[in-house]
C-alpha cells in the first residue's frame, strides 16, 4: 500500500536517529538546559541570520501555537488568524480553551490579505464600544498554509508593517515551514521570516524529526518566565535533549533545508505526472500538499492500494483529495502511484 | 563527573532506540491509531491484569497529570493531595491555572493518610457552607511519593475504600512507578493498582523511556471525547508511535521491570554503601531516590566531582542531598562514588 | 435633551423601588435563600406553564449567558450562536475567557436559520477530523435578537427539534423578553419558549428592573451545584432579595407585561411618525429597537437635541441609528422627538 | 426572631433608597459612565486624600476579588493569603477557576505576619526549581479580617515594605472596611490605607448598600482596558448609576462611616454584656463581628429565638457563634438578646 496521507507517517530522519543513539547515554540536565538544545539553538540564529533570537524547543504543533499566542495576549485579547488557520479549525478549541478568542479573517487559499486585516483593524478602533468587544492582540500566519499556498515576500511585508503600525505581533506558524522555504515558487527566505515576524517556529514534526517545533522569538520579545508558562502548559519536556539533539541535526550541514527540498522534488513530479495525465487540480500548490480533483469511481478505486487525505467533496461527482509529499518519500512510491492513473 | 542528579540524565534504553529505528520507516497513521500504540495497550492491559482497562498515550508527567485531572473534575471542584504531591508543588501551577484548586493534605513522608483524608471529606459535607468551597472531585497519590516512599497494599486499599464511599476517583501518579514496583519492600503490585485506582498513569520518563507516560483508566471510565480533550491541552503527539514503540518494548519480556529492579539493586548498593560508611538517611526510602545527610563541608567536596539534588537544609550545618539511581546507572559509577566518601 | 440610546437609561419601575422600601429593614437569609426569591419563582413557574421550572437570579445579561453556557458545555464543546450573537460580539471574549467558542453561523437580521445549523451539526459529524475540532455541545439564540427581530412560534419549533435530535440544549437569552412577548407580531408566548428551550432568561435590566436576570431551566436540567459554580464566578449575590424582590414585583399582576406592552407602544408611536414623514428603516423590527437610516446631515443636526444609539454607516452619506423604546418612555418624549424631524 | 446572623440580613440605609428613587427616572449612560459614578468617585478620591486614586464600582465581593486578582497577575503567578483568607476558603475556587493559585500563609486569628510572608517570598527566590513552582505575584489581606481582626499601622507599615521591595501589589478586601476604621481600637485610617496598598476595596453590601463594592487602585496602577476586563468576567453593571448613587450617598457628609460608628457601637454593648453575663470570647475582635463560646445547650435554647451564624466546635461540649451587628442593628434587639442569656 502506498501512503501519501500525511507528512508525519515515518518516523525520524537517520541521521537524527542515529544522533540519539550516539548521544544516548551522556549524562544531561534536564528541561532544554544541556549542550545540544543550546548548540541547535545557536545554529537556528546563525540560519535565521538572527543573532539575538531566543529559541525554545516544544514538542507538537498545537501545544506550540497555544503556548505561545497565550503568551503573547493579555486576557481581553484575541488572535487575528483566518478562516481556515489551524488554531481556527483543527485545535480542538486548544485557544480558547485557554481563554482567547480566535478573530477570524477571510481567508485566500489559506491566506489572509494585508486590506482585510487594515480594514478589521481600523474597524475595531473606531467602534465607539470596543471596549466591549475583544481585542486583536496579535496575528496568527501558516506559511505554507493549510492549503499549501506561501505568501510573498511583498506579502509579508505589508502585513508587518500593518502589525507594527498597530503594535500587534506577528506570528507565524511554521508546521512545514522547510517545504515552503524550499518551493521552487517563493522570494521568501528565513532570516527575511526572521526579520518581518516577531516569533515563528519552525517545524520538525512534519520535517525530518521524530517530534518538535523550534518556537523563535525574534526581537528579544521572549515573554518572561517562559520556561514556567511552558511547565503551566504541560508543555515542557524533561528531557529536552530529545529535542536539542534532533535540531542540532537539523541545522547541521543544511539536513533541514536538504530533506524540505527533496519533498518538493517529489511534489513536483507527482504534480508534472498528473497534469500530464490531465488530472486537474483544486488549487495551485507551490509546496508539499497538493490538492487533486478526482471523479468518484477513480477516488474509491485507488483508495484500494493508495492511503490519501480526503479533502472535501466540491460537487456530488468530484472528490478533493490531497497528497502529502515528504523528506521521507521515495521516487518509486511516486512512480508507482502515477502508473496506476 | 558522576551523575546522581536525577533519573532522567540519560536518553532511552537501548531496546528502544533500536526498535524505533526497526520501524522507523514504516509508514503508519497518526495520533496514536498505529499498530504499536495498539500492541503497547494490549501489553499493559496484560500486565495489570485488567482486560477493559482504556489507556492513552501521552509525553510527560505534568502533562498527563493536567489532563486526567481536568477530565475528571467539574468545574466547581478540586483535587486531594498531599501538601508535598507534584501537583501542589512542582508543576507551575498547571492544576491551576487549568481552573482547578489542589485540596492539601498533610504529609507524611509524602503519603497522605486515610483517616486525614476521610476528616477533610466529613468535615465539607459537614459543612453548611460547603456551597461556598471548593468541592473535592478527585483524590491525588503519588508511588512512588516524591519522597521515595511507597503506600502498603493495606493503605492503597482503605484509601481506594474512603474514595468508593464518597464517589470520588483515586488517581495515583507513577511516574517512577516501576521503581516502585520493583522495590525490595513492598506489598503491592500492578494489578492490585489496577484494582484500588480509578485512574493511574505508568512513566516511561523515569524509566526507560525518551519521553511518554501511559495513562491507564481501569473501570472504563475514560472521559469521553478523550482524544479531543488531549488535543485542545495540546498534548496530542501527531507521531504517537514514537510512545506506542516504546511503551511496546517496555511492556515486552517484562522489560520495563527488569530495568527498575536494576534501579532498586544500585540503590539498595548505595545504601549500604553509605551506612558502613556512617552516613544518615534523611528518611527511609525503598525505592530509587535515597535522602542522604551531608555535613557542608562534605557537600562542597563532593560537588566537584559527582552531581547531586539538593534537597534541603535541615539546619545550618548540613545539607539533604537526593540521590537517584535508575534503569541506567551502571555499577562502577556507584562503586565510585562509595570511594569517593 | 431627548434620549433613545437605549433601554436601560433610567432606575427601576416605580413599584420596584416601592417594594424594595416597604421590605427593606426585613432579615432575610442571603444568596438568594429568602422568601421573596422563593415567591417570585413560583410565579414565574406559573406564567411559563412550567411547573417544574428550575430558576435562577443573577445580575447581568452577560453573567447569565457566561454562566449558563459554561455550566451546560463540556471543556471541548462550544456554543453556536449568529455571527451577530450578543456572546459572539459585545460579550469581551466572556465565553472564550471562560473556555469555549462560539461556532458562527450566519446572520438573517440577527436570527439562525434552522436548515444552516443543520448543515453545521451533519458536517461536524460526518468530518472524519471532527475529534480535531470544537464540539457543538449547544446553541444561543436571542429573542428578540440583536435586530429587534422574533423568531416565529414554526422556526423556534423547527430549531428545538433539530437540537433535540443532536441532544443539544437549546438557550435563549432574552434581555429583552418582554418586547419581543409584546410585539404585535409574534406568535411566540412565554409557556411556548418554557416549552421549546431547554433554558432561557427572562430579562429585568432592560424590563423594569434595577439590574437582574431569571435565568429558567426548564427540563430538570439545572446544572449539579449550581449555586457553586455561580458563586465561582463570581456572580453569587450576597442580598438576594434584590433580584428576588424584583422579580416578585415584576411578575404580580403581570407588571412585567404591562410595562412592555408600553415600551411596544411607543415604538409603533415612533414608527408611525417616521414613516409618515418619509423616513426608511434598515430592517423592518416588530419590537422595541427602531433602526433608522438618517442622511449626515440630519444625523448631526439631531445629535445636539436627542441621544441615538449610532449602529452603523451603510454608505458615506447615511447613518443607521438604533432608537430604543423602554417601560419609561414618555409618550410625549415620543412627539417631541417626531416634531423634530 | 431576633437576628445576628450576618451583617447583610437588612437592605439598604434609607438615605440610600431614597437617593435612587430621587434620581430614578433621570436618563443616565450606562456602564458607569454617569454623574453619579463620576461624584461618588471624587469624594472617595477625598476621603482617601488620595487624588490619583482609579475607582471602579463591583457588585459583589468575591466578583471583586477576582477581577483584581486576575487583572494584576500574570498567568504564572499566584495570590498570597491567610489559610483562612476569604479566597482561599469561601469563594468556591473563583481564583483557581480563572487560572491562579491561593499560596496560603499561616493565619494569626485571620492576620498574616510580615516574617512568614518574607519567609515565603526568601525562600520561592533562593529554591533554585522556583520556575517550576507558582511565582507569588501579589499579596491579599482583608481588613477586618474573617475573624474580625484588624492589622495596626505598624504591620500594615510592614507588609507594604515587604511588598515594594519584591515588587508585589499589596490588596486588601475591605468587605466590612467601616467597621475596621470605626473599630474602638485601631490606628489605622482610610488614607493610611490608600498609602500602604496598592488597590483595595471598600465595601458596601455589608455596610449599608444593596449591593456594591468600590475598587480603589491608589498608585495609578489601574491595569490596562480594566472595562473590557471587568466584561469579560461578566461583571460589568448595565446601569452603573445604581452603583454610583450608592457610593455617592455612603461619602455624603460621612454616612459611611457614622453607620459602621453605630455597628461598633452596637457590637461594644453586646460584648460588654456578654462579659458581665460571664461569657467567653472564642478571641478578641474589636470589629463588628463577635465570635462566642456557647455550651451546647445553652446554643440550642437560643436557636429557637435568635439566628445566629455558626463558626465551630471547638470541643463536644461547646460551640462557637458568630454574632454580627451591623449599620442597621436596633439597640433594642441587643438588649432583648442580653435578656435571653
Amino acid at each position: 500500500m502506498l501512503s501519501f496521507e500525511s507528512d508525519y507517517v515515518e518516523g525520524a530522519h537517520e541521521q537524527i536517529l542515529q544522533r540519539l543513539a550516539e548521544t544516548n547515554l551522556e549524562q544531561l540536565s534536564g528541561y532544554g538546559q544541556d549542550a545540544y538544545c543550546q548548540r541547535a539553538k545557536e545554529k537556528i540564529q546563525e540560519a535565521c541570520e538572527c543573532p539575538e533570537a531566543e529559541i525554545f524547543f516544544l514538542v507538537g504543533g498545537t501545544q506550540t501555537n497555544t503556548v505561545a499566542i497565550d503568551a503573547f495576549l493579555k486576557s481581553y485579547e484575541g488572535v487575528v488568524a483566518a478562516k481556515t488557520g489551524h488554531v481556527s479549525t483543527h485545535e480542538a478549541g486548544a485557544i480558547e480553551y485557554h481563554g482567547h478568542k480566535v478573530l477570524e479573517l477571510p481567508e485566500h487559499q489559506g491566506k489572509i490579505f494585508g486590506n482585510e486585516l487594515k480594514a478589521l483593524l481600523e474597524n475595531f478602533w473606531q467602534d465607539e464600544n470596543h471596549e466591549h468587544m475583544v481585542f486583536p492582540g496579535m496575528v496568527y500566519i501558516s506559511h505554507p498554509t493549510e492549503y499549501g499556498t506561501l505568501y510573498t515576500k511583498a506579502e509579508l511585508e505589508e502585513l508587518a508593517a500593518i502589525c507594527r503600525s498597530y503594535e500587534l505581533p506577528l506570528y507565524l506558524d511554521g508546521a512545514r515551514l522547510g517545504y515552503g522555504l524550499m518551493s521552487r515558487n517563493t522570494d521568501v527566505t528565513l532570516p527575511m521570516i526572521a526579520k518581518y515576524c516577531d516569533a515563528f517556529y519552525i517545524g520538525g514534526t512534519k520535517v525530518g524529526a521524530l517530534c518538535g517545533e523550534a518556537l523563535v522569538f525574534t526581537k528579544k520579545n521572549m515573554p518572561g518566565h517562559f520556561l514556567a508558562v511552558v511547565k503551566q502548559h504541560g508543555a515542557l519536556l524533561a528531557k529536552g535533549r530529545l529535542l536539542g539533539v534532533q535540531f542540532d541535526t537539523l541545522f547541521t550541514d543544511e539536513l533541514y533545508f536538504k530533506i524540505s527540498r527533496h519533498a518538493i522534488d517529489m511534489a513536483e513530479l507527482l504534480k508534472e505526472g498528473l497534469l500530464q495525465k490531465g488530472y486537474t487540480f483544486y488549487l495551485e500548490s507551490p509546496t508539499n500538499q497538493q490538492f487533486v480533483l478526482l471523479n468518484n469511481e477513480k477516488y474509491q478505486a485507488l483508495q484500494k492500494e493508495v492511503a490519501m487525505g480526503f479533502w472535501e467533496k466540491p460537487d456530488p461527482e468530484h472528490t478533493v483529495v490531497r497528497l502529502a509529499t515528504s523528506w521521507a518519500t521515495k521516487q518509486e512510491n511516486v512512480e508507482n502511484f502515477l502508473a496506476l492513473l
